[in-house]
């Protein structure tokens, strides 16, 4: 196979290991790119990244997070075995046609989109000599930037792997390595069972808190604004995210926020229809219900 | 006036502070009295308590809340110059008349309720010989009951103060001295525009928390529950909360409620409107506009 040198393919059929992991080329050097690379650099793995930015680059190689970098892609793409795009996802999109046209044959191309099912469908289009495997680390805050980028950031998490047509064993291997190299938990899952769940649990809640914080500036209410505690804090942190990032993952990913959008709506109206006519047995009934299964989530919680 | 003895008038026209404030009888020793119970002991106060559970009495002494307490509260109140009321609203609406019924000529009342106006409304009511003023620490978590209670739970949130036709110059000395007592710092408002407010950053989040559990549950994905990370977390961490004090919050605000719930609505049609036309001016308008707001509230956020 060509790409033997590019991408560590052992003649010897062993699994690929840490050690052995060809140099990563981290495009996007933002807070996930820039998270990504610390953390592989700290364990182990030789990190070059690329951005737009030129103030992105010169910080990524301050704190370490990278050995080389610079702001093309065509220059960076030729020296790397494993190329993790993390971008908004329109533009991962477009960025993996792109560095697969200068990757070395063999190369094994990655992502770290929180949708899936158009992501994984670009990546079923790349040429053939290309591997490729979609990934989604499941962390994240609500600041962006390399300045936000910390090491230890996906400790614990899951980072969802999804295969497209270009997945294979070696492909499949450096996806988990990248997974473990950042102390996540990788987790193989179907693109489009992938986009219905973050559509329910992390998609609509964006809308929601962002409807949330909307609708109580209409009310006009200035003394709202002096009594809201923690817990409209939490019940609206996600619309504090990058709002590019917002509206990019919302429009790749409308089928499945549309079907979860109509699910909730339903829910509400009962909430709100059995508070309206003061229907006691419902009203409670429905709060026990949400109580139990979100205690069953999380359990009790410490004070917001 | 016939109130000195039990509320510490002074004779000389003297505004009433910490060291001569009368003997205060919490009703209801849960989170939120057992709570205000350690930090008025803690600034020097003389605090008795009363609850229907004779476990959570027991409790309360053991941890010091209380230095008194029982099961009765017409046993409990004559002895009180001052009855803070902490239960659910409908409840604490009930024992506010029968702490009155108990109390000595010129005590003080007050509540803990998150709703103001029909708690306010009822002290309205109460025997002209009673003194009452409405008011709501704004600080809480999800797990309650006694065991919950932790000394310092108010310091620095807002005690909102709501007058009654029972609110004389004396009440409301005794309503900002508990509130400083418990480190919170006292805020006077109208019971409806506090109403107004609290539907709109606290009970529509809980019930828009509750709608998200449930819709996520009526997806039926296992999946979900499985990447379910810190954003859900936090957008349905209010659902978590107690689900009898809900529906009695609920129940007691419905009308500002429902305003505040078809604001909501609105904005979110607005959203899911623009993800699904793929409208992407629109939608990234809205949500810069809300991450912005947010933004001037809280502030960039710690990595949830």
């Amino acid at each position: 196979m060509g790409a033997t040198t590019a991408t560590g393919d052992r003649m010897d059929g062993t699994a690929l290991t840490r050690a052995d992991l060809p140099p990563v080329l981290v495009v996007g050097l933002g807070l996930i790119g820039g998270s990504v690379a610390l953390d592989l650099r700290a364990a182990g793995a030789t990190v070059r990244g690329v951005s737009r930015s030129e103030t992105a680059v010169r910080r990524a190689l301050e704190i370490g997070a990278i050995e080389r970098g610079g702001t093309s892609l065509a220059d960076e793409a030729p020296h790397a075995g494993v190329i993790l795009v993390a971008a908004p996802v329109r533009t991962s999109i477009r960025l993996l046609s792109e560095a697969a046209a200068s990757a070395p044959p063999g190369a094994v191309i990655t992502d770290a989109c929180s949708s899936k099912r158009e992501v994984v469908a670009a990546m079923d289009r790349l040429p053939p000599t290309i591997r490729a495997v979609g990934g989604h680390p499941m962390a994240g805050k609500e600041s962006s930037g390399i300045e936000a980028a910390e090491a230890g950031l996906f400790k614990g998490a899951t980072w969802v792997l999804s295969e497209s047509v270009r997945t294979d064993d070696e492909a499949r291997r450096v996806g988990e390595l990248l997974a473990e190299m950042c102390g996540a938990v990788p987790l193989w899952t179907d693109a489009t069972e992938h986009d219905e769940a973050v559509a329910a649990i992390s998609h609509l809640p964006l809308l929601t808190a962002a409807a949330l914080v909307l609708a109580a500036e209409d009310s006009g209410s200035e003394l709202m604004w002096r009594l809201a505690a923690g817990g409209f804090r939490d019940a609206t942190r996600l619309a504090a995210g990058d709002e590019w990032m917002g509206s990019d993952l919302l429009l790749t990913n409308s089928h499945p926020l549309s079907e979860a959008h109509a699910r909730f709506t339903a829910r509400l109206e009962e909430l709100a229809a059995a508070a309206s006519a003061a229907d006691e047995a419902a009203l409670f009934r429905l709060l026990r219900r949400a109580a139990e299964r979100r205690r069953s989530m999380y359990g009790w919680e410490q004070p917001r």
